[in-house]
Protein backbone atom coordinates (compact mmCIF):
# COMPACT_ATOMS: atom_id res chain seq x y z
CA UNK A 1 0.00 0.00 0.00
CA UNK A 2 1.61 2.96 -1.08
CA UNK A 3 1.09 6.23 1.01
CA UNK A 4 -1.74 8.79 1.37
CA UNK A 5 -1.14 12.47 1.29
CA UNK A 6 -3.35 15.49 2.20
CA UNK A 7 -2.47 19.14 0.94
CA UNK A 8 -4.99 21.26 3.27
CA UNK A 9 -4.88 24.86 1.00
CA UNK A 10 -5.86 27.53 3.70
CA UNK A 11 -4.44 31.09 1.99
CA UNK A 12 -7.36 33.07 3.48
CA UNK A 13 -6.63 36.46 4.61
CA UNK A 14 -10.11 37.57 6.22
CA UNK A 15 -11.13 40.16 4.17
CA UNK A 16 -14.27 38.45 2.35
CA UNK A 17 -15.34 37.23 5.97
CA UNK A 18 -15.71 40.95 7.78
CA UNK A 19 -13.03 39.35 10.13
CA UNK A 20 -10.32 40.28 11.42
CA UNK A 21 -8.61 36.86 11.68
CA UNK A 22 -8.30 34.87 8.55
CA UNK A 23 -11.32 32.69 8.25
CA UNK A 24 -9.35 29.76 8.28
CA UNK A 25 -8.75 30.39 12.12
CA UNK A 26 -12.13 31.59 13.08
CA UNK A 27 -13.36 29.40 15.54
CA UNK A 28 -16.14 27.03 14.75
CA UNK A 29 -17.45 24.59 17.65
CA UNK A 30 -14.37 26.15 19.91
CA UNK A 31 -12.02 25.49 17.99
CA UNK A 32 -10.80 26.79 14.57
CA UNK A 33 -11.86 25.51 10.89
CA UNK A 34 -8.75 24.38 10.52
CA UNK A 35 -8.23 21.94 13.04
CA UNK A 36 -11.27 20.66 11.90
CA UNK A 37 -10.43 20.19 8.87
CA UNK A 38 -6.99 18.46 9.30
CA UNK A 39 -9.12 16.29 11.61
CA UNK A 40 -11.52 15.24 8.71
CA UNK A 41 -8.39 13.35 7.25
CA UNK A 42 -6.44 12.37 10.42
CA UNK A 43 -10.35 10.02 11.08
CA UNK A 44 -10.32 8.98 7.41
CA UNK A 45 -6.66 7.51 8.00
CA UNK A 46 -4.56 8.48 11.19
CA UNK A 47 -2.07 6.97 8.77
CA UNK A 48 -2.39 9.70 6.63
CA UNK A 49 0.75 12.51 5.66
CA UNK A 50 -0.62 16.17 5.98
CA UNK A 51 0.63 18.97 4.71
CA UNK A 52 -0.29 22.37 5.34
CA UNK A 53 -0.18 25.08 3.18
CA UNK A 54 -0.63 29.02 5.29
CA UNK A 55 0.48 32.29 4.32
CA UNK A 56 4.11 32.72 6.09
CA UNK A 57 3.08 35.45 8.24
CA UNK A 58 0.27 33.16 9.73
CA UNK A 59 2.75 30.32 10.64
CA UNK A 60 3.98 31.95 14.20
CA UNK A 61 -0.18 32.33 14.81
CA UNK A 62 -1.04 28.78 13.73
CA UNK A 63 1.64 27.51 15.94
CA UNK A 64 -0.04 29.32 18.90
CA UNK A 65 -3.29 27.92 18.40
CA UNK A 66 -2.32 24.67 18.16
CA UNK A 67 -0.41 25.14 21.83
CA UNK A 68 -3.73 26.89 23.21
CA UNK A 69 -5.88 24.48 21.96
CA UNK A 70 -4.07 21.23 22.09
CA UNK A 71 -3.68 20.08 18.99
CA UNK A 72 -1.93 16.59 18.37
CA UNK A 73 -2.23 16.06 14.94
CA UNK A 74 0.90 15.37 13.31
CA UNK A 75 1.35 17.50 9.93
CA UNK A 76 3.63 19.76 8.19
CA UNK A 77 3.34 23.53 7.53
CA UNK A 78 4.80 25.03 4.06
CA UNK A 79 4.37 28.46 3.22
CA UNK A 80 1.49 29.96 1.13
CA UNK A 81 2.11 31.33 -2.48
CA UNK A 82 0.21 34.14 -4.70
CA UNK A 83 -2.23 32.01 -5.86
CA UNK A 84 -3.63 29.31 -4.81
CA UNK A 85 -1.80 27.02 -8.00
CA UNK A 86 1.39 28.24 -6.04
CA UNK A 87 0.36 27.39 -2.98
CA UNK A 88 -0.17 23.70 -3.96
CA UNK A 89 3.29 23.64 -5.71
CA UNK A 90 4.56 24.38 -2.66
CA UNK A 91 2.88 21.70 -1.01
CA UNK A 92 3.43 18.92 -3.58
CA UNK A 93 7.40 19.79 -3.15
CA UNK A 94 7.17 18.89 0.45
CA UNK A 95 5.85 15.49 -0.63
CA UNK A 96 8.79 13.06 -1.93
CA UNK A 97 6.99 9.54 -2.05
CA UNK A 98 4.96 7.81 -4.67
CA UNK A 99 1.50 7.48 -3.66
CA UNK A 100 -1.62 9.54 -3.89
CA UNK A 101 -2.53 12.82 -2.91
CA UNK A 102 -5.70 15.01 -2.05
CA UNK A 103 -5.92 18.75 -1.96
CA UNK A 104 -8.79 20.16 0.04
CA UNK A 105 -9.75 23.74 0.69
CA UNK A 106 -8.57 24.37 4.50
CA UNK A 107 -11.73 26.11 5.04
CA UNK A 108 -14.22 22.85 4.18
CA UNK A 109 -14.42 21.54 7.26
CA UNK A 110 -17.43 19.52 7.27
CA UNK A 111 -16.31 16.81 3.81
CA UNK A 112 -17.06 13.97 5.50
CA UNK A 113 -15.63 10.30 5.73
CA UNK A 114 -17.63 8.86 2.82
CA UNK A 115 -16.93 11.95 0.24
CA UNK A 116 -12.64 11.43 1.37
CA UNK A 117 -12.85 7.29 1.00
CA UNK A 118 -15.10 7.90 -2.37
CA UNK A 119 -12.21 10.49 -3.72
CA UNK A 120 -9.11 8.30 -2.65
CA UNK A 121 -10.76 5.02 -3.84
CA UNK A 122 -11.26 6.10 -7.28
CA UNK A 123 -7.84 7.44 -7.49
CA UNK A 124 -6.44 4.11 -6.20
CA UNK A 125 -7.84 2.66 -9.30
CA UNK A 126 -6.15 4.96 -11.44
CA UNK A 127 -8.59 7.98 -12.07
CA UNK A 128 -8.14 11.73 -11.66
CA UNK A 129 -11.11 12.03 -8.46
CA UNK A 130 -13.03 15.57 -7.83
CA UNK A 131 -16.55 15.54 -5.90
CA UNK A 132 -19.20 17.01 -6.78
CA UNK A 133 -22.62 18.06 -6.24
CA UNK A 134 -25.92 18.47 -8.14
CA UNK A 135 -26.85 21.97 -8.71
CA UNK A 136 -30.23 23.12 -6.36
CA UNK A 137 -31.41 26.11 -8.46
CA UNK A 138 -31.63 27.64 -12.25
CA UNK A 139 -28.18 28.74 -13.45
CA UNK A 140 -27.24 31.46 -16.19
CA UNK A 141 -24.44 32.11 -18.56
CA UNK A 142 -23.50 35.64 -19.06
CA UNK A 143 -22.22 35.84 -23.13
CA UNK A 144 -21.57 39.65 -24.07
CA UNK A 145 -23.31 41.40 -21.54
CA UNK A 146 -26.68 39.46 -22.16
CA UNK A 147 -27.88 36.15 -20.03
CA UNK A 148 -29.04 33.14 -21.46
CA UNK A 149 -31.07 29.65 -19.51
CA UNK A 150 -28.57 26.71 -19.41
CA UNK A 151 -29.47 23.41 -18.52
CA UNK A 152 -28.17 23.06 -15.14
CA UNK A 153 -28.84 19.22 -15.23
CA UNK A 154 -25.27 19.73 -17.25
CA UNK A 155 -23.53 21.36 -14.80
CA UNK A 156 -22.20 20.07 -11.31
CA UNK A 157 -20.96 22.27 -7.99
CA UNK A 158 -16.99 21.35 -7.81
CA UNK A 159 -15.78 20.49 -3.85
CA UNK A 160 -12.84 19.43 -2.97
CA UNK A 161 -10.84 16.85 -1.72
CA UNK A 162 -9.62 16.59 -5.28
CA UNK A 163 -7.49 13.08 -5.14
CA UNK A 164 -4.84 12.14 -7.67
CA UNK A 165 -1.59 10.05 -8.21
CA UNK A 166 1.27 11.86 -6.24
CA UNK A 167 3.22 11.60 -10.01
CA UNK A 168 -0.10 12.70 -11.81
CA UNK A 169 -0.52 15.86 -9.83
CA UNK A 170 3.53 17.06 -9.82
CA UNK A 171 3.32 16.49 -13.18
CA UNK A 172 0.72 18.53 -13.76
CA UNK A 173 1.71 21.37 -11.51
CA UNK A 174 5.27 21.79 -13.21
CA UNK A 175 3.07 22.96 -16.10
CA UNK A 176 2.72 27.63 -16.33
CA UNK A 177 0.09 28.86 -14.41
CA UNK A 178 -2.68 30.26 -16.17
CA UNK A 179 -5.74 32.13 -14.67
CA UNK A 180 -8.24 28.98 -15.96
CA UNK A 181 -6.22 27.19 -12.80
CA UNK A 182 -9.01 27.45 -10.69
CA UNK A 183 -8.96 24.32 -9.09
CA UNK A 184 -6.03 21.08 -9.49
CA UNK A 185 -8.88 19.39 -12.04
CA UNK A 186 -8.80 22.41 -13.98
CA UNK A 187 -4.39 22.00 -13.96
CA UNK A 188 -4.53 17.99 -14.43
CA UNK A 189 -7.10 18.49 -17.40
CA UNK A 190 -5.06 20.78 -19.17
CA UNK A 191 -2.44 18.11 -19.48
CA UNK A 192 -5.04 16.08 -21.82
CA UNK A 193 -5.79 13.51 -18.36
CA UNK A 194 -9.56 13.14 -17.74
CA UNK A 195 -11.12 13.98 -14.35
CA UNK A 196 -13.69 11.58 -12.76
CA UNK A 197 -16.78 12.95 -11.06
CA UNK A 198 -18.03 11.18 -7.40
CA UNK A 199 -20.70 12.78 -5.20
CA UNK A 200 -19.51 14.81 -2.88
CA UNK A 201 -21.63 15.68 0.37
CA UNK A 202 -23.71 18.32 0.88
CA UNK A 203 -22.24 19.83 3.95
CA UNK A 204 -19.28 19.85 2.50
CA UNK A 205 -19.64 23.40 2.67
CA UNK A 206 -16.63 25.93 1.32
CA UNK A 207 -16.72 28.75 4.04
CA UNK A 208 -15.99 31.99 3.24
CA UNK A 209 -19.19 34.43 4.34
CA UNK A 210 -20.13 35.16 7.93
CA UNK A 211 -23.13 33.56 6.78
CA UNK A 212 -21.38 30.16 6.16
CA UNK A 213 -19.97 30.34 9.25
CA UNK A 214 -23.59 30.05 10.22
CA UNK A 215 -24.39 27.49 8.56
CA UNK A 216 -21.13 25.42 9.30
CA UNK A 217 -22.28 25.47 13.00
CA UNK A 218 -25.79 24.34 12.22
CA UNK A 219 -24.48 21.33 10.20
CA UNK A 220 -21.88 20.57 12.63
CA UNK A 221 -24.23 19.59 15.42
CA UNK B 1 -49.57 53.25 -9.80
CA UNK B 2 -50.65 49.93 -11.90
CA UNK B 3 -51.13 46.73 -9.93
CA UNK B 4 -48.39 44.73 -8.03
CA UNK B 5 -48.65 41.08 -7.87
CA UNK B 6 -47.08 38.24 -6.52
CA UNK B 7 -47.88 34.09 -7.63
CA UNK B 8 -46.37 32.36 -4.80
CA UNK B 9 -45.79 28.55 -6.31
CA UNK B 10 -46.09 25.80 -4.02
CA UNK B 11 -45.88 22.21 -5.44
CA UNK B 12 -43.53 20.32 -3.42
CA UNK B 13 -44.90 17.14 -1.66
CA UNK B 14 -42.68 16.81 0.75
CA UNK B 15 -40.95 13.45 -0.96
CA UNK B 16 -37.47 14.84 -0.80
CA UNK B 17 -37.58 16.83 2.33
CA UNK B 18 -37.89 13.07 3.80
CA UNK B 19 -41.01 14.29 5.66
CA UNK B 20 -44.68 13.98 6.20
CA UNK B 21 -45.76 16.56 4.96
CA UNK B 22 -44.70 18.58 1.89
CA UNK B 23 -41.95 20.93 2.38
CA UNK B 24 -44.03 24.23 2.13
CA UNK B 25 -45.80 23.57 5.56
CA UNK B 26 -42.83 22.57 7.47
CA UNK B 27 -42.87 24.89 10.63
CA UNK B 28 -39.24 27.32 10.48
CA UNK B 29 -39.40 29.22 13.91
CA UNK B 30 -42.72 27.83 15.03
CA UNK B 31 -44.68 28.77 11.20
CA UNK B 32 -45.17 26.97 8.25
CA UNK B 33 -42.77 28.33 5.98
CA UNK B 34 -45.05 29.33 3.20
CA UNK B 35 -46.58 31.85 5.68
CA UNK B 36 -42.69 33.28 5.93
CA UNK B 37 -43.35 33.29 2.29
CA UNK B 38 -46.28 35.60 2.49
CA UNK B 39 -45.31 37.50 4.61
CA UNK B 40 -41.90 38.49 2.88
CA UNK B 41 -44.35 39.83 -0.12
CA UNK B 42 -46.39 41.64 2.37
CA UNK B 43 -44.00 43.10 4.36
CA UNK B 44 -42.69 44.67 1.04
CA UNK B 45 -45.61 46.25 -0.05
CA UNK B 46 -49.64 45.69 2.10
CA UNK B 47 -51.18 46.31 -1.19
CA UNK B 48 -49.82 43.41 -2.93
CA UNK B 49 -52.09 40.96 -4.51
CA UNK B 50 -51.03 37.58 -3.40
CA UNK B 51 -51.88 34.41 -5.31
CA UNK B 52 -50.88 31.34 -3.89
CA UNK B 53 -50.33 28.14 -6.40
CA UNK B 54 -50.66 24.87 -4.13
CA UNK B 55 -51.91 21.37 -5.17
CA UNK B 56 -55.42 21.39 -4.99
CA UNK B 57 -55.06 18.20 -2.56
CA UNK B 58 -53.46 20.59 -0.24
CA UNK B 59 -56.12 23.29 -0.40
CA UNK B 60 -58.01 22.00 2.81
CA UNK B 61 -54.84 21.16 4.83
CA UNK B 62 -53.85 24.86 4.22
CA UNK B 63 -57.18 26.42 5.96
CA UNK B 64 -56.35 24.18 8.59
CA UNK B 65 -53.29 26.10 9.21
CA UNK B 66 -54.36 29.10 8.55
CA UNK B 67 -56.70 28.35 11.42
CA UNK B 68 -54.46 27.27 13.62
CA UNK B 69 -51.90 30.03 13.08
CA UNK B 70 -54.18 32.68 13.10
CA UNK B 71 -52.63 34.16 9.69
CA UNK B 72 -54.22 36.71 8.41
CA UNK B 73 -52.47 38.34 5.34
CA UNK B 74 -55.13 38.19 2.21
CA UNK B 75 -54.35 35.70 -0.59
CA UNK B 76 -56.05 33.86 -3.42
CA UNK B 77 -55.04 30.22 -3.63
CA UNK B 78 -55.22 28.52 -6.82
CA UNK B 79 -54.63 24.86 -7.88
CA UNK B 80 -51.29 23.76 -8.75
CA UNK B 81 -50.70 21.93 -12.00
CA UNK B 82 -48.70 19.14 -13.05
CA UNK B 83 -45.79 20.92 -14.12
CA UNK B 84 -44.12 24.29 -12.16
CA UNK B 85 -45.63 25.57 -15.86
CA UNK B 86 -48.87 25.03 -15.42
CA UNK B 87 -49.05 26.25 -11.70
CA UNK B 88 -47.44 29.62 -12.89
CA UNK B 89 -50.41 29.60 -15.78
CA UNK B 90 -53.10 29.16 -13.22
CA UNK B 91 -51.54 31.62 -10.87
CA UNK B 92 -51.49 34.22 -13.76
CA UNK B 93 -55.83 33.15 -14.86
CA UNK B 94 -56.53 34.62 -11.38
CA UNK B 95 -54.82 38.16 -12.41
CA UNK B 96 -56.82 40.33 -14.34
CA UNK B 97 -56.21 43.46 -14.49
CA UNK B 98 -52.64 45.14 -15.35
CA UNK B 99 -49.49 45.60 -13.62
CA UNK B 100 -46.66 43.69 -12.58
CA UNK B 101 -46.04 40.49 -11.24
CA UNK B 102 -43.67 38.28 -9.14
CA UNK B 103 -43.00 34.55 -9.30
CA UNK B 104 -41.66 33.44 -6.46
CA UNK B 105 -40.64 29.72 -5.07
CA UNK B 106 -43.21 29.21 -1.73
CA UNK B 107 -40.14 27.09 -0.59
CA UNK B 108 -37.65 30.63 -0.09
CA UNK B 109 -38.91 32.30 3.05
CA UNK B 110 -35.85 34.49 3.14
CA UNK B 111 -35.83 36.53 0.05
CA UNK B 112 -34.96 40.32 1.68
CA UNK B 113 -37.03 43.22 1.12
CA UNK B 114 -34.27 44.34 -0.65
CA UNK B 115 -34.12 41.84 -3.33
CA UNK B 116 -37.59 42.21 -4.00
CA UNK B 117 -37.53 45.77 -4.19
CA UNK B 118 -34.49 45.63 -6.75
CA UNK B 119 -36.62 43.29 -8.87
CA UNK B 120 -40.10 44.80 -8.77
CA UNK B 121 -38.00 48.33 -9.52
CA UNK B 122 -36.40 47.26 -12.94
CA UNK B 123 -39.39 45.44 -13.97
CA UNK B 124 -41.38 49.01 -13.35
CA UNK B 125 -38.56 50.34 -15.88
CA UNK B 126 -39.58 47.87 -18.05
CA UNK B 127 -37.09 45.09 -17.30
CA UNK B 128 -37.66 40.85 -17.49
CA UNK B 129 -35.55 40.59 -14.26
CA UNK B 130 -34.37 37.91 -11.74
CA UNK B 131 -32.61 38.21 -8.89
CA UNK B 132 -28.76 35.98 -9.38
CA UNK B 133 -26.21 35.41 -7.12
CA UNK B 134 -22.20 34.37 -8.42
CA UNK B 135 -21.09 30.98 -7.81
CA UNK B 136 -19.18 30.22 -4.48
CA UNK B 137 -17.87 27.36 -6.31
CA UNK B 138 -15.89 25.59 -8.86
CA UNK B 139 -18.72 24.43 -11.75
CA UNK B 140 -17.87 21.69 -14.64
CA UNK B 141 -20.02 20.88 -17.12
CA UNK B 142 -20.90 17.09 -18.39
CA UNK B 143 -20.66 16.92 -21.93
CA UNK B 144 -20.74 13.12 -23.56
CA UNK B 145 -19.93 11.13 -20.34
CA UNK B 146 -16.68 13.73 -19.40
CA UNK B 147 -16.97 16.77 -17.44
CA UNK B 148 -15.28 19.99 -18.52
CA UNK B 149 -13.96 22.75 -16.36
CA UNK B 150 -15.99 26.00 -17.34
CA UNK B 151 -15.61 29.71 -16.34
CA UNK B 152 -17.63 30.37 -13.08
CA UNK B 153 -17.80 34.04 -13.49
CA UNK B 154 -19.67 33.11 -16.36
CA UNK B 155 -22.43 31.57 -14.63
CA UNK B 156 -24.72 32.83 -11.98
CA UNK B 157 -27.39 31.19 -9.73
CA UNK B 158 -30.87 32.01 -10.27
CA UNK B 159 -33.17 32.94 -7.61
CA UNK B 160 -36.61 34.39 -7.57
CA UNK B 161 -38.65 36.41 -7.22
CA UNK B 162 -38.74 37.25 -11.24
CA UNK B 163 -40.27 39.70 -12.23
CA UNK B 164 -42.37 41.18 -15.49
CA UNK B 165 -45.21 43.31 -16.34
CA UNK B 166 -48.50 40.64 -16.19
CA UNK B 167 -49.27 41.53 -20.07
CA UNK B 168 -44.95 39.91 -20.87
CA UNK B 169 -45.87 36.94 -18.81
CA UNK B 170 -49.18 36.14 -19.69
CA UNK B 171 -47.94 36.21 -23.37
CA UNK B 172 -45.10 34.38 -22.65
CA UNK B 173 -47.55 31.75 -20.70
CA UNK B 174 -49.56 31.15 -24.28
CA UNK B 175 -46.69 29.02 -25.54
CA UNK B 176 -46.84 25.23 -25.26
CA UNK B 177 -44.97 23.73 -22.42
CA UNK B 178 -41.31 22.63 -22.89
CA UNK B 179 -39.26 20.49 -20.72
CA UNK B 180 -36.62 23.73 -21.20
CA UNK B 181 -39.04 25.89 -18.85
CA UNK B 182 -36.97 25.61 -15.81
CA UNK B 183 -38.07 29.04 -14.52
CA UNK B 184 -40.22 31.90 -15.60
CA UNK B 185 -37.17 34.02 -17.29
CA UNK B 186 -36.71 31.12 -19.44
CA UNK B 187 -40.47 30.91 -20.73
CA UNK B 188 -39.85 34.83 -21.37
CA UNK B 189 -36.40 34.16 -22.99
CA UNK B 190 -38.42 31.65 -25.52
CA UNK B 191 -40.05 34.29 -26.88
CA UNK B 192 -37.00 36.68 -27.99
CA UNK B 193 -36.79 39.01 -24.69
CA UNK B 194 -34.16 39.95 -23.08
CA UNK B 195 -33.81 38.93 -19.34
CA UNK B 196 -32.05 41.48 -16.47
CA UNK B 197 -30.42 40.07 -14.03
CA UNK B 198 -30.06 42.06 -10.66
CA UNK B 199 -28.54 40.88 -7.37
CA UNK B 200 -30.19 38.77 -5.17
CA UNK B 201 -29.56 37.79 -1.75
CA UNK B 202 -27.62 34.91 -0.16
CA UNK B 203 -29.96 34.00 2.73
CA UNK B 204 -32.75 33.47 -0.22
CA UNK B 205 -32.36 29.81 -0.44
CA UNK B 206 -34.52 26.97 -1.54
CA UNK B 207 -35.61 24.75 0.97
CA UNK B 208 -35.63 21.42 -0.58
CA UNK B 209 -33.14 19.14 1.55
CA UNK B 210 -33.58 18.61 5.33
CA UNK B 211 -29.96 19.97 5.59
CA UNK B 212 -32.21 23.31 4.17
CA UNK B 213 -34.33 23.39 6.68
CA UNK B 214 -31.60 23.67 9.55
CA UNK B 215 -30.10 26.09 7.29
CA UNK B 216 -32.68 28.53 7.01
CA UNK B 217 -33.57 28.41 11.24
CA UNK B 218 -29.76 29.55 11.32
CA UNK B 219 -30.36 32.29 8.97
CA UNK B 220 -33.62 33.22 10.08
CA UNK B 221 -32.24 34.53 13.86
Amino acid sequence: MEQKYAIIVAGGSGKRMGAEIPKQFIELAGKPILMHTLEAFYKYDYKISLVLVLPKSQHKYWNQLIQKHSFTIKHTVVRGGVERFYSVKNGLDAILNNGWVAVHDGVRPLVSQDTISRCFDEAINGKNVIPVMALNESIRKIKNGESKAVNRNNYFLVQTPQVFSVDTLKKAYKQDYACAFTDDASVVENMGYKITTVDGNPENIKITRPMDLKIAEVLLK
